[in-house]
């Protein structure tokens, strides 16, 4: 960690500096607005909009059916999924994109573990994203297997030769926190089993290799750093060596000839056996789209803008808010942290309804985390440092006591 | 059915006379093209642009975040199951949107034979729709059921005491014949066995009282004769007395407090816990404002257009088509009878070809049909005739051997 950024003379002449500052042209981004909420809906690139307005108006108004071929409808899973896979290091032909996160889940889940003959453990991260668990949860249930809550710290406790699957994020959603994903994926084949990791928070915001690291099998959303807009279909990895798994949700889609209308399922071969049924086409358009921000963009640039940003968070947090019992969370160690802080605070629900009201949007996390995402390809410095100045004065003033702030326990939260 | 239509003349006056030709505006249709495969995509409802360049422009780009609150997308996938229940007979609170028309058969038919402990065979219908074969197999396998293959017709030989659950389409996709979803759902309880009904073909194309069949549930998608637009989610029927039933997919936001991000699952009370994934807003966003041309459309008017414009096609194929081996498979009883008609005939295919060439879109069904789907909302009796009497020149002139039309076996059909 070189020295922080500290003033905001110091942000703006990190922004002069920054190599990634023209990307930041490419969204529309709400005028005086500091968003770090990007870890949870990117925000919207400039030109999905009039992509959109064709998808709806040319493709679907006028082209109607034949669009499937001729605006190719058909082949968007496999297309956009190769260029998810360029952004997590995976080589063509090997990620589908469609479904929800929870359903990729549950394929990747039971087709890995259906592969473990006489093996009877799933390992979870007992602090894994809710859905991840849940879904370990029903995949045991029907395959009859034991669930296990571990994490990844100590992971080797109960690793062994009954273990099936290993299933983790890459990032912890609440605390930022990075695994060292070679590292477990080596003990993970080590033991016998097999590695699925959930990228939702890592693809798109730091550096991934799928196939060098020999992943199993890898989900992940593409609404959060692929800024791929609201419920935007999710992705499944399934390597090349894994590829006559037997998915255990078998949609007309993902059949060797769809269009032969056979009684039988038939998989396809590769990755299209990956499909389940008709894509959400608008949807798909539009991350297909957005997914055009990265054009050029050099991954390593973005984990430096993303290690600076959160070094600065963090450092601000250390420096000039423990009084106000703030405490970041995060791990400081550069190589164990994702793109976002989360700042442990008392009344973290109230403060983040502040902030909110004063043009800063970053969101709570139950019970007591106000948690800031750090998107590089559209953060500026001195809005950081802005936002961080915002934060101050709430806590100092203590404007968040205001019953305006206070949390209403009947409403949702996201 | 009353004497057919069989000039040009009497389609105009059947146009004229039609009470639902005022709803034809609420759509956006290509100039000059007779669109017969609304049940395969409907075609665009002319406000929807504008619905979703707000949700993509104001809703996700310029709320962000504040959109799952602000802009009601927590309550999305109820509010949408509610307006397509009211559509298919079914009280609020019983429908769910969301995820595809083959997640929703997976989660229908696992929570169905889940239970009916003791009871080992499910059926389905050799000729149903190839996904809800192809999910009946991977259900049979997954909880070690037997599979068998029935028709509607011939249930009663098979439907036994080890049934578990019956799952029919209420129109065949091919042939266009409705089955008596009454007396079938009797039959089927009769034995002790529950009935799911995939309502694909059947919602938005005429009446359906799904709480009055005493279904045990229900699928269907929402992209055919309700317009939602290409890869619209699919929705999924759990009538109140099953809302207890176990779902095998269970996503946090079917979970009975989602943001309280618990480690385990307690699934939602109600149809909530038919939630799985985060929600495919934009589509489902899309799907919201093209349920707004239903408002005021008495159903029992579109099902008297429907069967006219079927009764015309039936009628002109019977009087001057069989002469080129042309056979309307489609039932002649109007009870028997969906909303499109299947006309067998020798090169089918070609004949489809060469009818999109001539701004008549219907669809190739292999191995030997052209469907042609009625979708009263927005199709007029004179372009139905219009449209035979194109497919009557295409065959007498043998048109459609030009090689231009022939198939393509590499490409997909759609």
């Amino acid at each position: 960690m070189s020295e922080p950024i500290d003033s905001r003379a110091a942000a703006e002449a990190a922004d002069r500096a920054d190599p990634l500052t023209g990307v930041r042209e490419r969204f529309r981004l709400p005028a005086g607005l500091v968003y770090l909420d990007g870890n949870s809906l990117g925000a919207l690139p400039a030109h999905v909009p009039a992509a959109v307005a064709d998808a709806v108006e040319r493709q679907w108004g006028t082209d109607l059916i034949s669009s499937w071929n001729g605006n190719g409808w058909w082949t968007l899973p496999t297309r956009v999924g190769d260029r998810i896979g360029a952004l997590v290091g995976a080589a063509p032909g090997q990620v589908m994109c469609g479904e929800s996160t929870s359903i990729q889940l549950f394929q990747a889940l039971t087709a890995l573990a259906r592969m473990q003959t006489g093996r009877t453990t799933l390992i979870t991260d007992g602090a894994n994203f809710p859905t991840d668990q849940y879904l370990a949860e029903s995949v045991a249930t029907l395959l009859g297997l034991r669930l296990v809550r571990s994490t990844p710290a100590n992971l080797t406790e109960v690793l062994g030769d009954d273990t099936a699957v290993v299933s983790f994020s890459a990032v912890d959603y609440r605390t930022g926190e990075l695994w060292d994903a070679a590292s477990i994926t080596d003990a993970v084949h080590a033991a016998g089993a097999l590695m699925l990791w959930d990228l939702s928070h890592a693809a798109g915001a730091l550096p991934v290799a799928l196939d060098e690291l020999g992943a199993d099998a890898a989900v992940g959303c593409s609404y959060k750093y692929l800024n791929g807009g609201p419920g935007a279909p999710a992705w499944i990895y399934l390597p090349t060596r894994h590829q006559d798994a037997a998915l255990p949700i078998t949609g007309w889609h993902g059949h060797a000839d769809p269009f032969a209308l056979e009684e039988r399922y038939r998989p396809a071969d590769g990755i299209e056996r990956a499909r389940i049924g008709t894509p959400p086409v608008l949807g798909m358009l539009a991350l297909e789209a957005a997914l055009d921000v990265w054009d050029g963009v050099d991954m390593q640039l973005v984990r430096a803008k993303s290690l600076a940003l959160t070094d600065l968070i963090i450092a601000f947090a250390d420096r000039h808010l423990a009084r106000f019992g703030v405490t970041a969370v995060t791990p400081h160690e550069q190589h164990r942290r994702g793109s976002q802080v989360a700042l442990r605070m008392p009344a973290a629900y109230e403060v983040t309804q502040a902030l909110v009201a004063r043009n800063v949007v970053g969101d709570f996390r139950a019970p007591d985390l106000l948690r800031l995402g750090c998107t590089p390809l559209y953060l500026m410095f001195a809005e950081v440092w802005d936002a961080l100045q915002v934060l101050h004065l709430v806590l100092a003033s203590g404007a968040y006591n205001d019953p305006a702030y206070a949390r209403d326990a009947t409403a949702a939260v996201t």
